[in-house]
């Protein structure tokens, strides 16, 4: 392939695949680049470093598994409606990932575990999607006001770990999972709910 | 020491003291028994495996640093005042622990990863404990009724893993922690809440 064509986007398909072939651990910049056929320069050239390379593999990849998300949360439904099934699409695009693609998922926990920038943007991003569809609530009257949607968002997203922290994808295919998740919005959306 | 005279509860707190010592990739049954100037197999005697006991050193430890709780749990107090005591305490004793005895929790945090058996009895205990304030709130008409307190219990337990979780230690010096905690609590008490 000649450099000169090469794009970003070209360069992270082809690190996706390396990544799902070997594994966070062992993926280097020169795999990558021989499976572009081009000198490890040239990758660098569009990333920095490997950390640089990966994050960008992980952010695009994960775009791509939350793609539905911003459209959940803006509706049509109701806020509670939006608010549920915001959480359900949350939690069966992490098992997806968890359970059909796991190297590309251990390359996520890779990065959730090193606090990364990526991480911490990926995850005020779906907190203010869930403060969205709260903000609405409180607009229409269905939930209570006098808390900032984005304390109510954040407070939220921490009781929904269970069903999106990689931490917990161990239990995300047992057989209670969806019963429980539906058991903990049921909680939270009568704590939002106005009385 | 006679091997005679040894008590398993003087097994346990040498155990406790070489697992602080060494931590528990490396501490060994040999260890424990040489700090008791016994043989290793009067320790086997009480426990069958190094693993047994390492189970039993952190039984005793969860013990002692949960014994607090029970009695949040039954009052006095209103029931929501014993929720969020019994949340708020059992989150001050893990952060104490995880801070203050880090081996120890180094300890707990290798049963968790295991899904040990000791680890399921420790949540289910907790949670009984939960479910016991959720009744009662139930009885007096408190708390809103129709949904089995072990059901609420276990996704109130779930709700607030950022704050017992281990998984989460790293976050439970952060600055933010109680307000989070807090705005948390408001969301759970107010899902639990009659209207």
């Amino acid at each position: 392939m000649a450099d000169a064509a090469l794009s970003s986007e070209e360069i992270l398909e082809t690190a996706e695949e390396v990544l799902r072939r070997f594994g966070p651990g062992k993926a280097t910049v020169v795999d990558v680049a021989r499976a572009l056929g081009v000198s490890h320069g040239t990758v660098y050239r569009h990333y920095p470093s490997k950390a640089a390379l990966r994050a960008a593999v992980t952010r695009r990849w994960l775009d791509r598994a939350h793609a539905a998300l911003p459209g959940v949360a803006a509706g049509p439904g109701s806020p509670e409606e939006r608010l549920r099934g915001w959480a359900r699409a949350l939690f069966t695009a992490k098992r997806a990932k968890a359970l059909d693609d796991p190297e590309l998922f251990a390359t996520y926990q890779v990065l959730v575990g090193e606090n990364s920038e990526l991480i911490g943007d990926h995850l005020s991003e779906l907190e203010s999607q869930l403060a969205s569809v709260i903000a609405s609530g409180q607009a229409d009257g269905s939930f209570r006001g006098g808390v900032e949607p984005g304390v109510l968002a954040h407070a939220v997203f921490q009781a929904t770990a269970h069903f999106h922290d990689p931490g917990y994808a161990g239990e995300w295919s047992r057989p209670t999972a969806e019963a429980d998740l539906d058991a903990l919005l049921d909680l939270i959306v009568q704590g939002l709910a106005r009385r």
